[in-house]
């Protein structure tokens, strides 16, 4: 049978990657590491918060149609290689991956079977604490932030399921019940399809 | 708040039709009723069952655009006109559509926030066991049932969430507590959208 494709969106802040980490440590699961055109930071390892790739190469790859989506943010492109996704689908092995809402209706287009997952946080004033707590971006950028989290939100209806971040442990639960249950009921139809009647 | 377009699928002998039946009773949703061009058979009721009308009348709304979603089966139209729906979940009531895979694929192109429902038997048996002891079918109408049930199933992957109608009473319980659900989690999606920070 094939791997399910997940897919996890949410606002910066809402705590989507820690989740998705914390998914792959007990699931059957491939986190799915996109390719980015920006420079490589301190922290960061190639092949595992991206893989860093130049221009060339990546328009080389969007001209092959070897993207599964992408998209372009301060000059920069980020996306995901369609070839990395469809081999683990084929042998059977689940893929998350975290994107954000353009990207997953991209996906969503190629994949009509991909399970579609948004976190929320439990308020904006919440969002803006963890935001500001974190000390990564000025004022002016969280501002930034807050407005894109709002367009995030409008877009969670689209989603095959809404969760909400109030406590880490809570959500994570909650999440792996329903990707449990997913995976019952698509075995479960495979049992129907099989059946000799 | 606009409210949620519902949308349940499930082959014949299901129950899908009861099921939806049963969740009007309490929810507070619309129920829509199809347009068909076929006769109006003894115990069905214009209005209820269906809207009967007629070829000409059919073809002029397809024509002007007003149909959400229709199909042809046995040289007669069925379908869903679109401002039954749109009016009501502009005024803030929720809307439950019974249409087959097809057009529900229709139906989310037009509106990508709907939920879709999937209804399945707890066996190909205990199916073919429903579609026999209702004794409205031969056992060639049954076969050919049996074999679009399976193309069905197929298609239940693509729907937002699979329901197994083992026990009415406790698919419809379950039914409604996801529909609670979905209705909890959009609420607070506005909330969000609300909300001053």
């Amino acid at each position: 049978m094939r791997g399910t494709l997940y897919i996890m969106s949410g606002p910066s802040g809402t705590g989507k990657g820690t989740i998705c980490r914390e998914l792959v440590k007990t699931e059957n699961m491939y986190l799915s590491v996109s390719s980015t055109t920006r420079e490589k930071r301190a922290g960061e390892t190639d092949g595992v918060t991206y893989n860093y790739t130049t221009d060339e190469h990546f328009e080389e790859m969007i001209k092959n149609g070897e993207m599964l989506e992408y998209a372009r943010y301060d000059s920069h492109y980020y996306g995901t290689p369609r070839k990395h996704i469809e081999e683990r689908l084929a042998n059977g092995t689940d893929v998350m991956l975290e994107i954000e809402p353009q990207g997953a209706m991209q996906v969503k287009k190629i994949y009509p079977d991909a399970v579609m997952m948004f976190i929320l946080p439990p308020s904006m004033w919440e969002l803006k604490r963890r935001l500001s707590e974190r000390g990564r971006e000025s004022e002016e950028q969280i501002k930034e932030r807050l407005k894109n989290a709002r367009w995030e939100f409008s877009q969670a209806p689209y989603y095959n399921r809404i969760f909400i971040n109030d406590d880490l442990h809570e959500c994570v639960r909650e999440i792996r019940r329903f990707i449990g249950e997913t995976a019952q009921k698509r075995g479960f139809v495979e049992e129907l399809l099989n059946e000799k009647y």
